[in-house]
């Protein structure tokens, strides 16, 4: 089983990713925490235009005041707005794991402190059912989230204490441990039911991991064993509450079952179902119960339902979610560019899923996809000025649709400074906060490490030292400089859309080496170095037949970047423009400089229809084309110029 | 003013047209009537998946009897289910002004008894209301449809007795208009509003017509020059019904004066929005009031709505409603082909607004727009059986995205026998089997008779018989043999894909008669004999390149026919076909028999993407294309050989 290496034994000062590291430091967390304690200059919006949510304030850190009974109040926002709180301790705990700052450090203890005064003796905590409902405590699980959010603040507490030491943290850590072990098992008097929204597995999986308490994990395995054992465990919780008098509170989805991925259990899924960040989270701590309990049946499920994902449901921007219609999966193939869902949030859980299984079992199909999402997807979730979030990732929209037609009502063409269910930005600052923790992975029982993405940065992990050199992804090459005091083996992952790479390796050369595989080399290392060049073409992408969106379509690639076509850059309707396979695959980047920098651009050589715009229907159309350049620019750079149409997948012709 | 010409002066003799008079005659009125009398046999769909209506039965005729005291229960099904009894009834009059029918009329006559039975003796009439909520009588214009229910019921009343001469009819029609004129007005003590779906006012334009009692006339006017001068009145209504503790009721839709189609008056409007029908009845009735109060303002409003439908919201198919949200209008070329509405009944609603507006001033343009909706968009409504009906009619569906996505919950792929709001099967019933309508229009004040349809029929108007020879649309002649006593005009339409149009009148010959307008001829009129030919070849159709859903497609059509490709014929997916306007136009009517009679197929000679099946995604793709004929069938005639994908706008290349 392969281990995350610490994120303070790597070191990254790669451009690309510095950028965000740094704005994600300076512009991203003190904005969100300003957010959180009600700044007035934030508007926040509804995720949908249909929508009628609460929306003046975000008041997440008030509502942990009311319920410490340090200010009297009501509780504001979202059932689950305390998870808010919880993602953006996780991202700081991350900043400053990479980059102590004892400013930020002092406003994280105070949240930490509030926190533990808000939960009470018995180590309850969710400021929504303390303050507002506590008759329905633990009696809406289809819905509550009390646990989603316990599994978020776990995830932070481990998080944060890990980087900081700080022993509050690890103590009401400890008490929602010992709490939820009191109310949830098998054994008689406690609940048999696990939360509605997947997380607090992987919360109690990560408190295991740094405690090595037990209680936890056996927590973890009992809430992924009993989930979807009692498929009318939901409903039957509804109708004693009905029963009981007591409010519903459940919003209308078609199958509540499926929708909270508690249809059967996980160990018998095969496929991606329901809420999409709902399954990749369950998934997520699917696979990293496999690292402790070696269980081959979940692992299996595992697969399967990774298979189905990133084979069958997967957009090319690692966007995952066809249908606003419970934020969900849909079936095979069924991947619309322009209803999609693809929440920020989905994307991330993707990626968390990819490595947790990659972990298992390496292979670099799983880094494939988390490069996928991570430099389109995920990225795309927030604006290059690290305070405009999207929620909804769409891959094509048109201004006159999007104004007008309801059933696009959830995809935003601006990114908002902040949403009524603020999920997605504080989900982007912790993941993308953190990103060198993708670079490497060790392998300790083999020796040897895994050098999954190329991005300038060192890490020092047990004996080995490894220095890597890059411009990438301004430039082609790679260097390492590796030392170490016992033989390692290093696993050098060469990416699908690598071309004609070429490895020295201490001044002996591998040529044509193959792509979409890891190149190994076992040895004792002292100051050795190792080169890398390839070639990163434009590539034409074509979707599988099945993908009925996509027919007649053609994306472009470059390196790990998809690109899009946005207006400003273009004629309009971009719907206009034909291309080829082969004029995308000639087409060259061009980085030219524009309102948001020095952009990567890529140049078509490409075609537009000449319009005859004789009416609403032409008969026997002569139809004429003309030479026409088409701009392309990396797809998580798009909106940053304002509300303009976008579209991934290009008309071919 | 041009004036239809009284349905028993026109018999019909058209082979294609008789299939469905006789067919309505024969199975959906007697099949309709089991229905509305809670047949067991039938099997009752809600429009959406998401839907939870009440259908176990449709209750309609029940509802009557219980209002009239002869049975007890309660009323069951929508809140306007009424109107698919009065839907029916008007069906049934038509059905018999063309081919008498004593059983039949018997039938109807018991209904007509039954429905005077349910009415109060001060002329009100509204089942729902009357057993299940009297005491929001006329509180709940919003969304009660009783005038709705009473447009419906008067014109019904009034065909039905045009058509039988049934007093009974006369005397309920009476009641109701004069109780009308009690309760609303401009007068103090009335109310001030209009009904939230517009019918009323054709139904009382139908009853002036028939009786000239001016009263009927008033109230339309008032009923169009009360809407939305208010705007609030809607809310207000709901206010004051939630003030007064009473239950509110209504759908929720974001904006509902719009969604009500009562944003402004009338004669303000200038573009078509809201609900689909709502609108289209309301400009339909906007017209007709027009025929009688020359109101020059009312006009240019409906000339406005007319050119923002025809010229930018309008599907090939003539379907209308580009989303199911709302069932609505969204933005200028906003036409999604797999996911809009499209409702039969809409197609019915712009058949009536055209022919009303037509009748003001008579253009090819509208009657062009009445036969798209009859051969195409109307026709698909129904199957060929004649007792299977759609209520959304798409231009695209796969299989695979409509069993998963719940976006798609609204289309079907095959017709259900009935649904829980059924107003598109009786609505149907009512249109297509008075099609003979269409087919000719008088315009007495100038001697001169418009010849609109190709169609085997016979008129005798006034002094002037026409006798209509033809096989169109299964042969390219038309013969007219016409008499007159004094001279007269005649304007025959020469539609937009006739080619080569060849006239001879009395030996004398036209040759390359322009096409999309009326050819025109007046004298008098001795056995004279006027014989035409053309060509119809197979034509491709380009939208407007606004039309980003249509963008890099091709739409067939041959004749006043449109095209669609069903699995059942082709390939799978039908997304792999391609095709260049030219294959479409060198493509040939070829007819075969199959499952459902002898079909006028298309052949294209079309190429086929070879499948690629290596993954999601392939990179730098090579296309290749095989030699591959693609099979095409009128629009109409689709989802009769049982659940198949379906595309009209297929793929260029």
């Amino acid at each position: 089983m392969l281990k995350e290496i610490p994120l303070d034994k790597v070191q990254i000062s790669d451009k690309f990713w510095s950028f965000y590291i740094d704005t994600i430091k300076n512009k991203t967390i003190p904005y969100q925490y300003s957010v959180l304690d009600n700044s007035p200059f934030v508007n926040i919006e509804n995720e949908n235009k249909k929508d009628y949510f609460d929306n003046e304030k975000s008041n997440a850190l008030e509502n942990f005041r009311v319920a410490a009974g340090k200010t009297d109040g009501n509780h504001y926002g979202m059932i689950f707005q305390d998870s808010d709180v919880y993602k953006w301790l996780e991202a700081v705990a991350y900043s400053l794991q990479a980059n102590p700052d004892s400013k930020l450090q002092e406003t994280a203890d105070n949240v930490v402190d509030l926190i533990a005064a808000a939960q009470t003796d018995d180590g309850y905590i969710d400021t929504y059912f303390q303050v507002k409902e506590p008759r329905l405590k633990y009696r809406m699980l289809y819905s509550g989230h009390e646990l989603y959010c316990m599994g978020h603040l776990l995830e932070a507490l481990v998080a944060y204490y890990q980087s900081t030491k700080n022993t509050t943290a690890l103590k009401v850590a400890q008490k929602v441990v010992n709490h939820i072990d009191t109310v949830f098992g098998y054994e008689d008097g406690k609940i048999h039911g696990s939360d509605g929204h997947p997380e607090i597995e992987l919360g109690l999986i990560k408190f295991y991991e740094l405690t090595k308490d037990k209680k936890a994990l056996k927590l973890a395995e009992f809430f992924l064993d009993i989930r979807g054992k009692n498929v009318d465990f939901y409903a039957e919780e509804m109708a004693k509450n009905k029963k009981d008098g007591l409010p519903i509170k459940m919003i209308k989805v078609p199958h509540l079952e499926t929708y909270l991925v508690a249809h059967k259990q996980p160990k018998d899924m095969t496929e991606a179902v329901g809420h999409a960040v709902r399954m990749l989270y369950l998934a997520a701590s699917m696979a990293r119960i496999v690292h402790h309990n070696n269980d081959s049946e979940m692992y299996a499920a595992c697969k399967a339902i990774w298979d189905n994902v990133a084979h069958k449901k997967m957009y090319i921007t690692g966007g995952v979610g066809s249908t606003t219609d419970g934020e969900a999966f849909t079936g095979d193939w069924d991947l619309p560019n322009d209803i999609m869902y693809c929440e920020t949030c989905a994307s991330i859980a993707l990626a968390y899923f990819a490595y947790d299984i990659f972990k298992i079992s390496p292979d670099t199909e799983y880094i494939d996809v988390i490069e996928r999402t991570l430099y389109n997807g995920i990225l795309s979730g927030a604006a290059l000025d690290g305070i405009h979030f999207f929620y909804v990732n769409p891959l094509e929209v048109h201004g006159n649709i999007n104004d007008a037609n309801p059933d696009h009502g959830h995809v935003k063409r601006v990114r908002p400074q902040w949403y009524s269910c603020a999920c997605c930005p504080p989900n982007f600052a912790r993941t993308i906060g953190s990103v060198q923790r993708y670079i490497y992975t060790a392998d300790k029982e083999n020796q040897t490490v895994y050098l999954n993405l190329f991005a300038k940065s060192r890490i020092e992990c047990d004996d080995i030292t490894i220095v890597q050199n890059t411009d990438f992804p301004n430039g082609n090459s790679v260097s390492y400089t590796v030392s170490s005091d016992s033989p390692y083996t290093l696993k050098i992952r060469i990416p699908y859309w690598c071309r004609n790479a070429k490895i020295t390796v201490d001044g002996e050369t591998f040529d044509n080496v193959k792509n979409s595989r890891y190149f190994e080399i076992s040895k004792k290392w002292n100051s050795s170095k190792i080169t890398i060049t390839f070639d990163t073409p434009v590539m034409s992408i074509k979707a599988n037949s099945k993908v009925i969106a996509d027919a007649n379509r053609l994306a472009v690639q470059c390196g790990p970047f998809v690109y899009c076509a946005e207006q400003i850059d273009n004629d309009s309707p971009l719907s206009l423009y034909r291309v080829s396979a082969q004029d995308i695959q000639n087409a060259v980047l061009c980085a030219e400089s524009c309102s948001i920098g020095k952009i990567p651009f890529i140049k078509i050589n490409a075609r537009i229809e000449n319009t005859q715009e004789s009416g609403l229907y032409t008969y026997n159309p002569q139809a004429e084309y003309t030479a026409a350049t088409l701009k392309m620019l990396p797809y998580y750079a798009w909106a940053n110029r304002g509300s303009e149409d976008m579209m991934v997948w290009l008309h071919q012709g």
